[in-house]
């Protein structure tokens, strides 16, 4: 949605976000695909588009397409040639999902439940879009993947922070009425010890993602950059006060009188969706390592702008 | 059916144990009650047992009767009166489960799906025993639970331990076969981090076994002591393991095309079955400072006999 | 600084605060005292105050009084009795450092170097003050030590965290200048991790710094009760910055050619000063179980308000 | 010790073995290097030995040579060219101290201090060694090496892991006696979590040091193997544990009163010398790696042998 409302054209928008936003349709979007093809490396991308008259013609296998299932509409990211001025690489294309070249393919079975439209396959063969399908302009389509993560990420950090201090509380209840050793559980050391790791994670998470959004808004490339850091912490923080809660509820947190054994089903792909951790780990290190070579080359001694690689930052 | 070998009198070993040995029944054991009874603190045991003409009646609710679906038998532990010079305090039945006054009740539904006969409720209803049904000597039932339990446990760190290392093998696989960035997946620094803590936690897990199985062999109370360190250490290791091996295998990791995602369920409970990782730690650190103190009043200085609290130990 | 602006009289500022502020004087905060007195739990303070002619006779021994050596004031904390209305507690006083009845001990020698005045005994015997000294009024010494406390914490959590930026940078450095295998380690996974896990702990920190200290603007108790959130983190991730920034430069990392061992020396007491980190989980643990029972009873369910114990908060 | 024991002449064990085993001599070992020379990459040594009448002519630098001072002679690890049908390599050489090519330079001030003779440099300038100077075959020094490397790394194992356990005492110590709250330090669940924990590490790494040295003895390939796992565990473990002793005895624990802090700095460096955890981390998961491949080509499924790659293992 963040990125249609960057770059989308008037009528696209009118097409595409009005409904969107409205609640009346739901989207997908078609990045990632089955070995060797796009996952944690775009440069990877197997799925193509050519020219055809009056438009393009697209081709590809996609997975974990997450929501595709009753979407009205797909945004497919194919490798497009250099043609009328545009450069090689990666296009955006609007696709209907009534549009024949499209179908949804067999589900992919995960361990989380709770996203409408699951995370299928979807095929694309001999798939005719019209010009007016392409979002933005030919051959920036890595740009604005770009511009649609950082945003992305943190919609999926406050998500799922939400469930972390649902899983908190519901430790924190239990914890006040069940009894041990002559006491509530919360009076014990040991559970004390569980649930202020808990309250740690939690608070760090929100400040780590309240940063991220100031950042996001004031300066997007240093949010992008920094919306690394707030999905690798988030998303192992999450699952730590989720695994804390079961923990806390003893034989009552894995069974399904209890929702805390599902929701940690639900919270354990946050570190492999959106690019592992290890991916971003990765792209955090390196950025870290050339910002503080272009911090000294410019003269300067131990200021530690850690994240941005730029003389603003934190 | 360790137990069994070490207190049942001939004719009981003849009866349960020698069919459970070949393979013919099953076993279940009835400890763990609804709250506010039994669960990690054995003195708030509600099951009750009262002498009858010729035996013992037992009323009392069980839940977490782990495999008591198609069992031939459960042992029963119940809180009996003083009576016949016996002390007050908890015995040891055997229970067939063709008595009519002992029923299964409803499924638990846990995350974990690996023991046959699940962990249903048990209920005992004016349940009479004959004399014979009770094991070893009555009133010593918390004595006999206690050379139960290390033994059980190493059984289940053992039995982990192999699923861990399975995972870790999968993982392997996967991370040869599977490339990124222009390489197989074993060769970036960020997995291989991840398979190397893998194999330390492997490592260390089948080490403390090999310790505690030694030591429970030649000093069974000093065993019994170390098995919680087992315990803690491998259920929280083997976790760690099958987490990782998820992660290294990505988007494949949460699907149902591989096992690992519910792995993850079956060795999540072990962290809170067979006595809750804070429950052992609690115990762990009264035993080091028992011993610590004995060994200063004896004079001693900085031994460091962490764990047992004795002269002798590791 | 904070406290005296809070509740000096105008003379006191006058006389303490304004020289303070110039730079012209440094002070010291006499709290703490050998065991069996007030350590991490003011309820056991054992020096005194008595009423004397005009004044106050104030007895008693502290310990760790940071930055004594060449203080002009320090701010003493004793037990005082219930008095012309005033309630029974403890109350501030601001002793002169050339006052004959104050004494400055030996030293203590930490592992700490960078406070100026170090953390020695102070002892005080027979020390008059006039009715002037009182801080504030008698008998809310303790509430006071509260207001001081949250923002106190806090400038050492930034203080600390310049460190942790520095010895990053530092690590930066020589990870891109050394070369191991062919290639500078920076190119080496596994220093990624070290560098990429060390980002995080920074920007974490960063964040919570931010949250707090606006925090304590907006609503005083509330940023009071994060401060320990904050003092837990920050303590915890400047260390294991340094530590990793140790790792990262190898051999190096433990000479005196660099100052990181020093660093680390530096930072460890942090996690034990201004209350230990076991004190802060504690309370922290106490409030989340405190907060929800307050939330529950309010009619709320699964609000997660973890810290703050109230409608405020995050 | 172990390595002359292996591969010295008998003149050799007489001269140089019987004194250093009857406590007369102390030995060092020249083999890291300044940068860009050989540290945790043996392939830059730079140290050269080349062939002259009688002997060989040794220039080098040597730096953390532990324990030079004093010493009464050094193995120095030289590159040799392939003379006399031995091949291009390195070779050990036995250098006495007081030769007048060998020369003790400045001490490395480093964080620990219990090391008699320091870490100094060592400078080789044209210094003359006769043939019998060679320790076992020209060409085969890394060989040797690997052999010494694996116990050597075991007995630092055992020397920290003692160190640990006399840490863990204190802390025992000073937890039965310092009342918190009211009542002993030891009975509070936070400080019950820190007790209980060291135990965890102590027990595991004396596991670990235990599997290792049998392996050592029956399969000194995979030992040596295995000891990359022990000394990367038992290097974290055993620093983990003296970090809770600090803690656990509060201010006195970084005070110069109790040796704590100092232990600290005893043991940090054992994650850097012999062998970088990283580095070792590193080779663990390569030979998992290949271990896995080999198994799986010899057609066998998921038999998790982690670290060993061989059909023997643990």
């Amino acid at each position: 949605m963040h990125v249609l409302n960057q770059i989308a054209t008037v009528r696209q928008k009118k097409r595409c976000l009005a409904p969107l936003a409205a609640g009346d349709v739901r989207s997908c979007f078609g990045m990632t695909e089955p070995h060797p093809g796009a996952g944690s490396d775009p440069a990877a991308l197997r799925t193509t588009a050519v020219r055809a008259d009056g438009g393009w013609i697209i081709d590809g296998h996609k997975r974990f397409t997450s929501g595709a299932v009753g979407a009205g509409f797909c945004v497919v990211m194919a490798r497009t040639p250099a043609v009328d001025g545009s450069p090689e690489g990666a296009t955006m294309f609007l696709v209907d999902m009534t549009n024949p070249g499209i179908r949804v393919g067999e589900a992919i079975h995960t361990v989380d439940r709770s996203i409408d439209g699951g995370h299928p396959h979807v095929h694309l063969e001999d798939c005719f879009v019209a010009d007016d399908a392409v979002l933005g302009e030919v051959g920036l389509g890595f740009r604005y993947a770009q511009v649609r993560l950082g945003p992305a990420r943190l919609t999926h950090c406050m998500r799922w922070l939400g469930l972390a201090r649902r899983a908190h509380d519901i430790a924190l209840d239990r914890a006040a009425r069940r009894e041990l050793f002559g006491g509530p559980i919360d009076s014990l050391g040991l559970a004390q010890h569980l649930i202020a790791e808990s309250v740690i994670d939690i608070e760090t998470s929100d400040a780590i993602i309240t940063k991220t959004a100031a950042l996001l808004h004031s300066d997007p490339k240093a949010g992008s950059a920094m919306s690394s850091v707030a999905k690798v912490h988030c998303s192992e923080a999450v699952f730590r006060v989720v695994d804390r809660a079961v923990q806390i509820c003893g034989g009552d947190g894995v069974c399904d009188g209890l929702p805390l054994a599902q929701y940690l089903n639900e919270v354990r792909p946050f570190r492999i969706y959106d690019g592992s951790n290890e991916t971003h780990r990765w792209a955090i290190a390196r950025r870290a390592s050339a910002g503080r070579s272009a911090a000294v080359q410019a003269g300067e001694r131990y200021r530690g702008d850690a994240v941005v690689g730029r003389n603003g930052g934190s």
